[in-house]
């Protein structure tokens, strides 16, 4: 009986690959070394090989397979499988994934980008308690998103749904981000953002601050020592960590205005922060969301992550689940 | 063969109806008088009796129906097929209008807020182009929206997907919304919020303008007047004008940066101010999009109004479609 998926996180350094059930348990989980050289001509090859060995390991075949599905960085086309511009694999031509997938497997075979996969995997097995409207947004280097409306990813005209990282925040024209516009959340959320958004905040505050001093004297603090400073009341850092939630609960109400979905979930580097940080977003959130649809519990903070389990290889797996519901 | 489909938009003063190829193409359209007295009591019989006359008259029988849809205002519950607080039909009790109409017709039935029907109707013969993923965007007395998500309206966790009314435009204080949040795009872009808007810039405004001085002397201008004057040049009038078209610009990028739709049409009473409205708003979206999502044919305006035809009743019609094709 088909009831197994093969769930697939490429990565630049390492594939994380598994084994899922339909259900979401996970029955096998490895991963291989992504080997970059002579353009990453093996890396596909490599891929497909594990998976054999995998297979026949435990006696199993393709007609156990509902599909395979795949996350990968670079520029998807999801209907010719292909990938283009995937330059931390030293990918230089489009990559004819889907049919080297096929050859080998005969079996179904989705690909996505590995943020999308993030946000379905977090969905199904994770905060998304499998609620059927989830957005999820990653707050680190960059500020990303993942848009799923009835069980499916949302990809858009242009392939621009889900870019969450450059709603407008702020009027303030200091604010540039690195797409070109200024005001972008990403702007003043990302981890870089927000050392920004430290540096601009230090000329006003007025309280004494050590955090305020260690900025004022050019120090490069790193995000965890805001925020930790914040936790141990340091005004500056305070009002700091406010101020950069305020942004966040602005776009998340933008977010219920236009698509009131069932959870709106905050994963990646700065969400570990934790509690403390959801609420200073949700008293921002609160105050922009139509009345109607306030609901402290559609903010939640990821935990696939925090759980240890990979939220790449899970949303690979309900890739291949969502895309065959149809 | 069934390819026929009666849509009905149901207001405080009249129901239009229609009957409606598959095809798009309007067969028949007629109306009745909303009778509100009794509590509404004989409004859901008239329209029941009114279907059953022209049917006959045609010759046809509910074997010639794909089924009925229909626009209502209220607080609609999609699945139950009823109507609460529709208060300008009298209606005091919760209506079961899905009960009254299977015991009529035998035929699929479905209900939804006429907003959400005019964005429908929009969407599938007016300048949606009959796309998958469309937003429409209504200014008028309020600002209003409806969110179709391959092909299927939007209507969220708490029913209140679609409220672009109610995204948050401006940091100032003094934009009081009606529900009680501020800086809300209803309360600078509905027709009341363009002419607080008006009062507040007159306050700043340096140049000399007519329009300038009559709003300082306390004359309530209609949304009309401003236009017009801006057309003609008053400086005071144009800055009005690109203001507004800033506020919705900002919450089109909103939309685009989260959905990436096919289109986002914008109807309503102001929208029939035309080409220049679009342009100035087009001037601030693509300051606040996504690079890569830019593209002039996004953002356009609504066409069934000013063609006539009735985006209430072919959205009814749409709504059965899209319901069956699940």
């Amino acid at each position: 009986m088909k009831e197994l998926i093969i769930g697939i996180d490429l990565g630049g350094t390492s594939v994380k690959m598994s084994l899922v059930k339909a259900s979401g348990k996970i029955i096998k989980k490895w991963s291989i070394v992504t080997n970059i050289k002579n353009e990453g001509a093996s890396i596909i090859p490599d891929i497909i090989q594990s998976i054999r060995d995998q297979l026949r390991g435990m006696s199993l075949t393709n007609s156990d397979l509902i599909g395979i599905g795949m996350g990968s960085p670079g520029a998807i086309d999801r209907n010719q499988k292909t990938v283009s511009g995937a330059y931390n694999l030293n990918w230089v031509e489009k990559q004819e994934i889907g049919k080297a997938f096929n050859d080998a497997f005969a079996v179904p075979f989705y690909i996505e980008n590995d943020a999308n996969l993030a946000a379905l995997g977090e969905k199904w097995q994770g905060s998304g308690n499998d609620l059927a409207n989830v957005v999820f947004i990653t707050l680190g280097t960059g500020v990303g998103g993942g848009i799923i409306i009835n069980n499916h990813l949302i990809t858009g005209s242009h392939g621009c749904a889900g870019e969450i990282g450059h709603l407008y925040v702020t009027d303030n024209p200091i604010y540039q981000c690195t797409c070109g516009n200024t005001g972008c959340l990403e702007a003043v959320a990302s981890a870089n953002g927000m050392l920004l958004l430290t540096q601009e905040l230090s000329k006003n505050h007025i309280q004494e601050s050590a955090i305020k001093q260690a900025v004022l004297e050019g120090k490069i603090l790193s995000v965890k020592e805001i925020f930790d400073a914040a936790k141990e009341k340091d005004s500056f850092a305070m009002s700091a960590v406010t101020t950069f939630a305020s942004y966040i609960g602005k776009a998340c109400s933008h977010i219920t205005n236009i698509l009131d979905p069932d959870k709106i979930i905050i994963g990646g580097g700065i969400a570990s922060a934790g509690t403390e940080l959801l609420e200073a977003i949700f008293d921002s959130y609160d105050q922009h969301v139509f009345p109607k649809a306030r609901d402290k519990d559609i903010l939640t903070l990821a935990k696939l992550a925090k759980l240890g389990n990979d939220a790449g290889i899970l949303g690979a797996a309900y890739l291949v689940l969502s895309s065959q519901k149809g």
